[in-house]
């Protein structure tokens, strides 16, 4: 297809695909004669995500380009480019290790893990996001004085764990490697915000299931 | 407790504390002589929830003051208690009704409500910033090209609905109505980043466990 048509089928502008041409979002167009370039399905798959992780994850540029770098390199394996991938979106600050709150968090997460079981989990810790997100966000409660520990949290690890498997199940539906690494990322931008309409969602039909609408 | 103690134990600065009582967000203390009044464990349960709302939730303390308002107006119903606290907390804006993928995501969502059962959901659909914000983003998702339908999204529902049940359930182990209406504000605030981070970790404990360390 030509750019106009590419334009239209992504909904992105022209100016704008030509940007993410320029920035090297997007590979270039076979080109048809010197004026001319033609976009195949793959170029319009690539457009979809870039514009998802810009638009919605307001990821900026650069870490754009460094997660494709992840997405595109065959040579690693596929946890690998999976984690390299999701890991270089925007992510929590690093945790104060000085900061008592942070040292009680970690006692609580290594907890938690031992008790669910997550062997590899526990493995990636020292470089794990998701975890550092965890230790920072159990120290905020016990700053605040609520002190949720291993016990209170290792039923909602769970759920969350399904949630995973269902994650990995629809990922793996897709047929290259490639599409699924950028399912991955896909799904890390625009996921939570599903899982949260729906948890909201499902809280209100439990809550008046028990209490009624008055 | 005197001032002093209640900044101790909450960590919150006595000039904080002033404030909040100024702005109403924190009813004033038992007065003992003209300088000097007397706070209990209420005052620290309700500070530390001004505190978590503030600070991790970033509400604006006109929105607290309409929070507390729902939680302490005990002529309302408790789902409706429940609902006006957590209704009163940062939204998602207005769909546009006029945009064809925002008509299309309404189609969807009430194939998933009807799919899923949840009757009560349905009868909330004009009123609920939850499903608000499911329409939200299942049409970003459609204008992005990626249109996840009822069938796709019914699993997640189920087990955000256990997610539901069990945030319920923790609700209930609290003594008075107060007292989990406060719980239950709370957790919108802080649960949402704790269930993202165990969501993050279990995906990487799957994928590892699937595809290894390589």
């Amino acid at each position: 297809m030509r750019l106009a048509e590419l334009s239209e089928r992504s909904g992105v502008s022209v100016a704008t695909i030509k940007y993410y041409l320029r920035e090297g979002l997007l590979t270039p167009g076979r080109q048809v004669n010197s004026t001319t370039a033609e976009y195949d399905e793959e170029h319009l798959r690539r457009l979809r995500l870039v514009r998802a992780m810009i638009q919605v994850g307001r990821v900026p540029v650069a870490t754009v380009r460094e997660v494709l770098g992840h997405v595109d390199d065959d040579s690693l394996g596929r946890a690998i480019r999976l984690g390299t991938a999701v890991w270089a979106l925007p992510q929590v600050p690093e945790p104060d290790e000085e900061d008592e709150y942070v040292q009680a968090a970690h006692q609580e997460a290594t907890t938690l893990l031992d008790r669910l079981g997550w062997e590899n989990a526990k493995r990636l810790t020292a470089v794990s996001p998701a975890y550092r997100s965890l230790v920072v966000t159990v120290a905020a409660f016990r700053r605040l004085g609520y002190d949720w520990g291993a016990e209170r949290l290792a039923p909602y690890a769970e759920l969350m764990h399904r949630t995973a498997v269902l994650d990995l199940d629809n990922m793996e539906t897709h047929p290259s490697q490639a599409e699924q690494i950028e399912f991955a990322v896909l799904g890390a931008i625009l996921n939570e915000p599903v899982l949260q309409a729906l948890h909201r969602l499902a809280q209100e039909e439990e809550s008046t299931r028990r209490y009624g609408f008055e």
